[in-house]
């Protein structure tokens, strides 16, 4: 398979190339499963039809061991290089998704699905739910992570991929990393979970919750039905967003980047203009965040989050949920980030090494705090490409030229 | 003066009987100020007849040189100590102020009075604006902490008090704190700032800016008039509080309070309700906080910390604003304060000893975050009473028996 210009597939690279197709509604491949087979989430509740949207780059070897799964983190997509076909701006991992990068796609056939409860095409609270014949919003079941990771299993055999090469995520995508070695240990040969943690912590059900209450506080939520009513909660959606964004900087970032810096003004208009750039770009965030992404996906996926505890169905013990596990892990933290902290990072490095597994573990020296994973971080990107690198001469597959 | 038997004032404080008594809006005590004079806002505004409510514990000497000044924080009031007239629970800073307690009503006399755009009785946005007849609404000027001391001094005039014992306060307190400090060098003989900053920085602009937005999203405001409409902005203002009280508190707090107990059920509900203990907390904090503060208020007093930069005026170096400073400062922070951390309270210990002031410094150990100053933590107040003490003996007043 070839990539276009625009480092999109030119084809499908599926088997069957009318599930594989571009779909008009949205941008990318895309593919319906478990039709005949309903799966089961965690919540007891069987969902049939899956609609799955991803995004393919590079090719894929003849014996199909050269795949990356990449996961994304919240408020992520499916489109982690080239061009976002919506926004016109670059993929979120720009930096290591491409030819010659960290994540080589000239020797590796990457593969990022938008995850179940998403809204970039998967089937989420904002998709139509067949029985009704509009959009699910708040009759959408409650997922897990693990449900995110079973839907992406079923992409993984759909594309015919017996075992992947890595799976590889940041933040919520480090957590499906996780639970990708845990459910499927034969499944994958290599994982990287990064600026991550096996349980969210008090502080960030916290934040969730300001932002779930953000979002239920706009009247235009309308119980969750806005779509239905034409309306969309914006406000709630943007404040949510402008609280969450702080979490992903660091104070010291934050003091780099504005400190108390007045947005194109000498001085302060003594009222409640964005006097401060800090205010300026805060508020940015929020509003271009909601012409992008839809407000029950949000609360959807945040409680996912919030009740991902590896080590619950493992009596508490972290350790249990990868004893034997043959995958070879490399966790990746970095020292300012506060939402991950390196402490929780370092908790899953100590149940690997109780498990006896194949783990590496760096903290990278960042000040760009949770979002570092996301940025131009050269240390990073070097360790994390010389674990790749092991892996690539111990699975068997081309080293970088 | 007595006190009563829930430690309120029975007898007016001050000399004009008239000006000194309980009005029936507001508990506590009140005055109008500045008729005459008006008051020079930083803005350049001119406001004319400010009502102060107060509350005083403890009884003046006869050379009045007993009088300490406790300025309150962002959401605080002047009932720091007995019974809170309206909520019926202690004053907020129950461990520390009262008959033989740090600050020992026995023999200090306390004045705290509610701030200048504040909600319990002090002129603020949600009291009548003469000139209309209506509630000041956004009409209100915009003010700064200096203006919230200018304020205090007229106070103190009135009182009679020619020089304040001690002027002390938390957070937003501290930074009254030292602009007493800086604009009244020799009318308070020590200062007390706790954990505190001479200026605010981005990321706590940032945070104010999330509940000022969340605040300003709810239609409920109505842009500032919602008192005039027979509203209230609720949602926005509980979601705000929400937001800010996860940075009262530290992580390690979270996670030892709350952890991801769940709120009286055995497993998760896969909803948005209330699945978790923090999540309960913060929606009562949120709750409870509207039904005693307006919104208004919050955006000003919320503003006024975001432009407090103490150096500004002194061309950034803030060892300048305390050349030749005869007051006594005791600076306090505490570990887990992220909010106000250590590194932001020595900036201010480095200026007072690079201006030559005398200044003790200390940095109290506590897992307990920002809200430390506001708890019953032993060594904070043996630290604190020694230097209340220290001073009492050099100021000639009657130490402890």
């Amino acid at each position: 398979m070839k990539n276009g210009p625009d480092n999109r597939p030119a084809s499908s690279p599926g088997k069957n190339p009318e599930t594989g197709a571009n779909n008009g509604a949205h941008p990318g491949f895309f593919v319906r499963l478990a039709e005949t087979e309903p799966l089961k989430l965690d919540s007891g509740v069987e969902l049939k039809g899956i609609d799955v949207a991803y995004q393919v780059y590079g090719e894929l070897n003849a014996d199909k061991s050269n795949a990356i799964l990449v996961c994304h983190a919240l408020t992520g997509d499916h489109f982690v290089a080239g061009t976002h076909p919506q926004t016109g701006k670059p993929g979120w991992w720009k930096d290591i998704v491409g030819p010659g990068l960290t994540i080589d796609t000239d020797r590796y056939f990457v593969i990022c699905p938008n995850i179940l409860g998403g809204c970039l095409g998967s089937t989420g609270p904002k998709e139509i739910n067949p029985d009704t014949g509009k959009p699910w919003a708040l009759d959408f079941p409650v997922i897990s992570i693990a449900d995110m990771v079973r839907a992406q299993k079923l992409l993984i055999d759909h594309l015919g991929i017996e075992t992947l090469f890595a799976a590889i995520g940041g933040s919520m995508g480090g957590m499906q990393v996780l639970e990708w070695a845990v459910q499927f240990p034969d499944k994958v040969f290599a994982a990287v979970p990064i600026a991550t943690a096996a349980r969210h912590s008090a502080q960030n059900i916290a934040f969730h919750e300001v932002g779930r209450q953000a979002i239920m506080a706009d009247p235009d939520w309308c119980n969750g039905s806005y779509l239905e009513q034409n309306k969309n909660p914006n406000r709630g959606l943007a404040v949510a967003r402008m609280a969450a964004h702080i979490t992903y900087l660091s104070e010291t970032a934050l003091t780099r980047k504005f400190g108390r810096k007045l947005q194109n003004r000498d001085q302060v208009t003594w009222g409640f203009e964005a006097d401060f750039q800090v205010e300026s770009y805060l508020r940015h965030q929020g509003s271009t965040f909601v012409d992008r992404f839809d407000a029950n996906s949000y609360l959807y996926i945040t409680r996912a989050m919030d009740y991902f505890d590896l080590a619950e169905r493992f009596d508490g013990v972290l350790a249990n949920a990868f004893l034997k596990t043959p995958v070879r892990f490399c966790v990746i933290s970095f020292t300012s980030d506060w939402l991950y902290p390196t402490r929780e990072n370092r908790e899953i490095v100590h149940a690997l090494t109780g498990a006896g597994a194949n783990v590496s573990f760096v903290e990278i020296e960042s000040d760009k705090g949770h979002d570092a994973f996301l940025l131009d971080e050269p240390e990073f990107h070097k360790v994390f490409e010389g674990f790749l690198e092991g892996c690539a001469e111990h699975r068997g597959l081309r080293r970088k030229s």
